[in-house]
């Protein structure tokens, strides 16, 4: 057994480190490669992808799973061999079920999709890309058929992302949520509108990179195994346990981009670097899902980072950083600026409040494009409707519409927004189950001090990885499963209290 | 045959896909990893060599090899199949030569005798690595021996930098220019000492950055298929034809580090852009060995970037760039302290006219070691005495002694330093056929203007990559056959005139 057990995670640590190289080639793209090594670079992840995506299919892995399969049975399911063995099969029967000619020809149709995407929306040209949509919708439809039998079409692409989660389980969530948002954003926005110029002067871009990070330090990212770049759009990545990197972009005249992007981004990597490092080079050294990852990244950027007492504590900080741009700013227009609150539009510069009913309204238009309910032709039209009655207010173009977001055009229609609401969801409820365990948290933030709290996260979410689902991790740490109370309470409170409601 | 020929460029580029990733994951390593990832990126490195080449001595390869053989002899040796047939056996033979279980034990060896090396170096403490340096001896004549009959032991080694090169011939040109060079350095050191104060006053690091690197890019290194980054020691990496980068490292203190090893680096980078881009992704797209390759960097870096018509023209910016530092120092003094030669104990750290025979004296011990003439528990005696007879300076330690180098502590013993005196003598000969070909050349070095020596060099030398041997290379482009006289007139000139001998 011992031999057989070696023999595997040699074979899963030899595609683990296919995933990871693969990973940095990406980086290096998005950071610092010249324009000139595009096409070599295109061709390279085709080719470590090819060969990861073989290891895992190569029968012989298989063969060493159900080899060691009788010892993890006799180790239990919350042994390190079964959770192993469980979420590497899961893997590989997952890679197993897709046809290989499906990959390649989805790959393909992306790939056209994307770049006539990149053309249409500056253009404004919905038309140009609703065929190619309509395809991604048949093939998401195709893609689920794998994986069949299933409750919903939409099921096997939110498994993706969130191993575990149903439509119908989101679907009702959802439908609470937005039915209590809707009136909230509608309460906030009679109010007197937050002013948030104090925001908008001209921020020197090394004096924010350094404040930022310097933050996200604090809160408890490592830079020894860790480091911030600058690329297009914000993201996490990594290379191992060891080395778990985060990128950020700067506008000069925008203060909250970076920094809040910062904290978003350390909030993954904290995840990722909490991890169990025993877990390191098998399937297990990851986040156990989207929605989990994204409530790491919400709650240091929101809970934390836009919270009062966190503010009242690093404001004097962020005024030294800028003393002619703040230094006569009180802390709370600064507070009330960083939670201004508005009818957006366009989903990556909206609000706590406004944000999950922009992703909400998404995965709704997913459901009914996959339900054969939407033509991909028709959803310009449906999303202004719908715009206009959660948001209170209508796309001018599509731009501002339903060509704002890459997701849907470089990657399946369904399971791409979900995450972004389920994530806000978790992040209340770890946050309250932690303060509820250390009732002496809001006090350490607002003296800068943030140990507790992470320790909190690591012991209850991070360090178990892939070993455990989400809802597993949920409910222990929580004592509860997943609820909209935490968060709509949450905004209640927060933003009651800004806009005297 | 088309068929088969597109089933070999895949595997080709397959394999080459995975060569240029591990080195983008080395260049990572060196640049901006942080340290929590060394282990995690040695296994990663030690999986995609290992695939990469498992690639190289499959069966499948070799069959593809042979059915395409026949049309390649079709075409002829000099077509680009036939070349490309050539190569790539090259590969596939020497891959397949060398068992598995050498490579592995080799590899073992290599990491535990680089790892010794780091310790014994600063500690002054040889005897530590002795008994590895032996067994590195023993281990690449095994090596040697995989590739057996030759002519002479180290003949298979050098032949992994500078194919077709033999331990005869090299022996004869270096033994030629160790005659000619002990009395020059003689003669030079009797004479008045340059002064090279100028260059170790206080220069900020962004400006010596930014001044090598519009240099090097006036030399035609191209910024949109390449990059400089720092790291601990200067290298240049490429990841395709169309990436390929070049790093330095500053000193504040020291004008002529950074500067130089960026000349240097570009150098070698601008061999590397100007390979004909039909290569790609083939066996051919490389430098056809390391002293070509060496050769185009210390024709940028000595040639042109220590040559006084080069500074006639450039001298005025760098002041402009240094004004305070440079502003009172003429050009003269200047052209004197970059050209400085002294009885130097540190190759790293050596003028042009020493820097041979630091290499030379490395040379002659490698075969003796390998011979059996020399234990490596003598070396540190051998090697005081050889510096005293050729360079008049006698290490006052093993640090400035036999334990300087990495080279012997990180691979084999022979094959390791005689490129560098290849690439000297190389260099003068192909600078020497541009200026007869274009004897306008020094006069627009003078102007700055860099383009005929350029195109020279790219029609001349780059564009073959490795479609061409060294030796052809050189005949070709030179008319000649590789000798001491260029670069020993080009010393005697050179020198010469600034120490009036």
């Amino acid at each position: 057994m011992t031999a057989d057990l070696d023999a595997l995670k040699t074979r899963l640590a030899e595609h683990n480190d296919l995933v990871m190289a693969a990973a940095l080639l990406r980086w290096d793209q998005a950071t610092y490669m010249p324009e000139g090594g595009n096409a070599a670079r295109g061709r390279q992840l085709a080719t470590l992808e090819r060969i990861a995506h073989d290891r895992l299919t190569d029968p012989g892995l298989a063969r060493l799973l159900d080899k060691v399969t009788p010892a993890a049975e006799r180790e239990g399911p919350d042994s390190f061999l079964g959770r192993l063995v469980k979420v590497a099969r899961t893997d590989v029967d997952r890679a197993a079920k897709v046809p290989a000619a499906f990959v390649s020809a989805f790959a393909n149709h992306r790939a056209e999709t994307y770049d006539a995407w990149t053309r249409a929306r500056p253009a404004n040209d919905f038309a140009a890309v609703a065929g190619l949509l309509a395809k991604t919708v048949e093939m998401s439809r195709e893609y689920a058929g794998f994986f069949a039998p299933y409750e919903h079409v939409a099921d096997p692409l939110i498994e993706l992302a969130d191993p575990g989660a149903l439509t119908s389980s989101l679907r009702a969530l959802f439908a609470e949520l937005r039915r209590e948002l809707v009136p909230l954003v509608d309460a906030i926005t009679r109010a007197a509108p937050a002013d948030d110029a104090c925001l908008h002067q001209a921020f020197p871009e090394a004096e924010q990179l350094a404040f930022g990070l310097q933050m996200a330090q604090q809160f408890g990212y490592d830079l020894a195994r860790g480091r911030q770049d600058k690329t297009h759009h914000p993201f996490m990545t990594k290379f191992s346990l060891g080395d778990v990197r985060i990128t950020t972009r700067v506008r000069t005249n925008d203060l909250a981009c970076a920094l809040f992007s910062t904290l978003h981004e350390a909030g993954h990597a904290m995840y990722e670097q909490g991890i169990d490092r025993a877990y390191e080079a098998t399937p297990l050294a990851e986040g156990t899902s989207y929605g989990l990852h994204e409530s790491q990244s919400r709650l240091w950027e929101n809970l934390v980072g836009r919270s009062l007492p966190f503010w009242k504590g690093a404001y004097p900080r962020l005024q030294a950083a800028f003393p002619a741009q703040l230094g006569g700013v009180p802390l709370d227009a600064f507070y009330r600026a960083i939670n201004r609150v508005e009818r957006s539009l366009v989903r990556t510069d909206s609000d706590e409040v406004t944000y999950s009913l922009h992703v909400i309204m998404r995965f709704d238009f997913e459901l009914e494009l996959l339900e054969g309910k939407l033509a991909a032709k028709d959803l310009p039209e449906a999303w202004r409707a719908r715009a206009q009655a959660d948001l209170g207010a209508t796309p001018p173009t599509d731009v501002d519409g339903c060509l704002q977001d890459v997701h849907w055009f470089d990657g399946f229609v369904g399971g791409a927004f979900h995450t972004y609401a389920l994530g806000n969801l978790m992040s209340a409820q770890f946050f309250d189950a932690a303060v509820a365990a250390h009732p002496e948290l809001p006090a350490e933030i607002e003296a800068g001090r943030f140990q507790t709290l992470r320790t909190w996260l690591v012991d209850n979410v991070h360090v178990h990885g892939r070993a455990r689902s989400a809802d597993e991790i949920v409910r222990a740490a929580t004592g509860q499963p997943l609820s909209t109370a935490p968060y709509l309470g949450y905004l209640r409170r927060k933003y009651g209290a800004l806009y005297g409601l």
